[in-house]
């Protein structure tokens, strides 16, 4: 998930955006505390409000932002080459699952953990939503240019997406991806 | 997900119990003091320790236990005059929409909240995964009473259950119940 190029802003800002995606996914919202962005992300002391004014709650939402656009790299990967979508679902729910196993701090759903342990924010909820929805919209359109129905584009890219977020909670108890590569597309064409 | 009947135990160690579940699903477990849970509970300070011996580790596998044996009675009652694991399904799904919509404070996933946010800690995942396996276990076994192939029914479980754990999030994220009831659960029998 992490993007493929480096964001088109200064090396700072990224780095405090980096380190909070991490923090967050480890330790919640609430147990992430400015301090230990900064530390983690050698970054000098003034620069986090220069670039984030509303501070913890700014970070969360560019975070979130970051962490969606490499989402949406991998979801154009695995559709890329595909010539069917339960091809291209089949191979981003593989990919999804090797990215589970590989990475050690990949281990919460990012926008999950950044959003939904935040306050009780409208702002948050809306980015998450529009973070989520970006996610099965970009399916829908691979499913369209593969030549599906674009109503059945869309509800089968919903439940992809609803599917892979349980499934993504259940590896994380069972420590184990199988869940995730046991997806049966094949349901929903 | 409350229980219907109160929890065979001392009064003290219930409302403990209760006021934890509440907390850690709206503030995290990070985000919980024990100081507020005792505060919510009325408890008297020295209980804590008294029925929860490893204090707030301890209390966040009693609330998910608690919370888990509400939702075993939820699927129950779903199924209970069911004639078909779709009927039983669906009528699952619309209780918990209404619930998502009737309470409140009943916007987190309580397993997700309490153990998820929790540290990364081996027996708070085990119990994660006993949980929701329970939750599976539970509408496969009517699944098969109603007549289901058991190795279907379980397939069908373990999906339904992955559907419903994405589609709560994103019922958080849209505020709205509406994703929850439109789980298509005929794709699953």
């Amino acid at each position: 998930m992490t993007p493929r190029t480096a964001p088109s802003t200064a090396p700072t800002r990224a780095r405090l955006i980096a380190s909070a995606a991490r923090l967050f996914r480890e330790n919640g919202y609430h147990g992430t505390g400015l301090a230990q962005v900064l530390n983690d992300s050698h970054a000098p002391k003034g620069s986090l409000y220069h670039h984030f004014p509303d501070g913890k709650s700014d970070l969360a939402m560019a975070a979130a932002s970051w962490v969606s656009h490499g989402m949406i790299g991998i979801i154009d990967d695995a559709f890329g080459d595909a010539t069917s979508f339960a091809g291209g679902a089949t191979t981003f729910c593989y990919k999804l699952a090797k990215l589970f196993e590989t990475a050690d701090h990949w281990q919460a759903c990012p926008i999950s953990a950044m959003l939904f342990d935040g306050p009780d924010n409208d702002d948050f909820r809306n980015h998450a939503d529009q973070i989520l929805s970006s996610w099965s919209a970009q399916t829908a359109k691979h499913g369209r240019r593969l030549g599906m129905d674009p109503a059945k584009a869309d509800a089968a890219s919903e439940l992809l997406l609803l599917t892979i977020q349980g499934a993504w909670t259940l590896a994380r108890a069972r420590k184990s991806a199988d869940v995730i590569r046991r997806i049966p597309i094949h349901l929903y064409e």
